[in-house]
């Protein structure tokens, strides 16, 4: 029987998976009704379109993160201010449904004033990452879109800084010029490996560099697998040159997409630093378990 | 009459002038037939199209720069190796054409092996400023979507880098996440001035501080004329940063767009280097005409 629902609402796609109240997986079920795609109407019936068959009669919990609680979701969950544990149902907000089978609360993001900074459904990742490793102290690196690094520090979320590298990369490889070089799939281990180097050691000249990928295709007729490596490794390169204080000495954890966290494990291997990886699913879902665990104390 | 065409045929658009033999413009005709929407066999069509009709029975020299000489253009002008002069007619490819009533010379590109790098169009602009300042000796730097910064001595061009910041700016702010935060027109110079000189002095951690644009507009209401200045200023900073070997302590010419250069003299300036600004198509034609003296001389 499914006692609960576990729900990460994203900007484009929809996962939510069927529980039961002692934290078992009873299916697992995605949709691409992201929440990009969505007015405030849709959210309930792009809901009940997924998982309505699973839903018994009476008031079936429903905990949900991500940009559903954005203020262009189903309800606008507001930040919780940094330093803070990564929230918990306490600062849920709770939703009205028309469907009587639902009680919905959405999981509020973290904000940090300055640096300004946002960020939502990471949370819940990083919520998951300390309920299985309570005693961690150091960095959380989530790896994506928007890679966030996140200092933790007894339980809390004390900082965190957000890089546009994933965007950057989608943009340049599919949209700029750079499109003409670098090739859609494939990697090459050594070059992605030079380039966060050189990177690392001058940070600065990136936009140049990344010109140079153009120009070696033009000119030297530069591997397309090699141009895309390179160019990944000059942006996470740049990256971790400005994340250092981030990293540096640390104890680091890598939450997110497989193959991106093997590109950020071997750079920052390069620099000495042993790594954590983590399964990113694994963590959204003990996160959102955990929040679960909050409505249960509040029932009894 | 019509003597000759100057012809400046770039990626987007193809721009024509009607000359006369001593250099008068005499018609200026532009259209959207540019480089990446022809293919090999429309470029001929395309240019009559546009000033057919004025053309005499005898074989009108036609002098060319731009991406119509790319490998991907109408035939490929190969590049010519710094340190170089910019390229005159000696240089050019000469092209058969259909209509008798042509004669087409395309004028070569500009490539540097280390770092490598590639200008097609650029090298008439400096050749056309060179033909107006015989004696300069420093720096050209001709901001657009690929910005070059160019070593001027002797007549030469000794070496030079583009950065890919315009095209940068053009994806952030259209296509990115940020493109909810950063208005489609309207400036603030002031948060252009800070952003620069905040980039100058940390320019590592460009992609962090671009998303704040973004978190500072959902937590503070950035506003979105302000939030443009910065990303562009957050950008040309980083550049400049970048460029610095190239610029200081030396005279900088600018030729570009005008609200481009007048950002890039801003910038400049605050560092305390006059720049001299110059007009963009004034120098195309001059270096066009350069070229069409090198035909006449051939003639005589």
């Amino acid at each position: 029987m499914t006692d609960w629902l576990a729900v990460d609402w994203g900007t484009s796609h929809l996962r939510v998976w069927g529980m039961s109240r002692d934290g078992a997986v009873k299916f697992r079920k995605t949709s691409d009704a992201g929440m990009g795609h969505l007015t405030r109407d849709q959210f309930e019936p792009a809901l009940l379109d997924l998982v309505g068959e699973a839903l018994e009669t009476d008031r079936t919990p429903v905990v949900i993160c991500g940009m559903a609680g954005s203020r262009q979701g189903w309800a606008e969950a507001k930040y919780v201010a940094v330093p803070c544990a990564p929230p918990g149902i306490d600062r849920a907000t709770p939703l009205a449904t028309r469907d009587p089978r639902l009680t919905v609360h959405i999981l509020p993001g973290v904000k940090q004033t300055s640096p300004a900074d946002v960020m939502r459904g990471e949370e819940t990742q990083i919520a998951g990452f300390l309920a299985l490793n309570p005693k961690f102290d150091g960095i959380i690196c989530l790896p994506g879109t928007h890679t966030k690094w996140a200092h933790i520090s007894a339980g809390e979320i004390v900082s965190f800084r957000t890089f546009m590298t994933g965007e950057m990369f989608a943009l340049l490889s599919e949209q700029s010029v750079l499109r003409h070089s670098v090739a859609e799939m494939g990697w090459d281990p050594e070059a992605f490996a030079d380039a966060v180097s050189t990177a690392m050691s001058n940070p600065s000249d990136l936009a140049a560099r990344l010109f140079s990928i153009r120009a070696e295709g033009l000119l030297n007729n530069l591997d397309a697998h090699e141009a895309r490596a390179r160019l990944s490794g000059l942006l996470i390169g740049a990256e971790l040159a400005a994340a250092r204080p981030y990293w540096l000495g640390q104890h680091v954890a890598l939450i997110g997409d497989d193959a991106l966290c093997k590109a950020y494990a071997d750079a920052l291997g390069a620099q000495g630093l042993p790594v954590k990886r983590t399964d990113a699913e694994r963590m959204t879902l003990e996160g959102l378990k955990a929040a679960y665990e909050g409505l249960k104390e509040r029932a009894t």
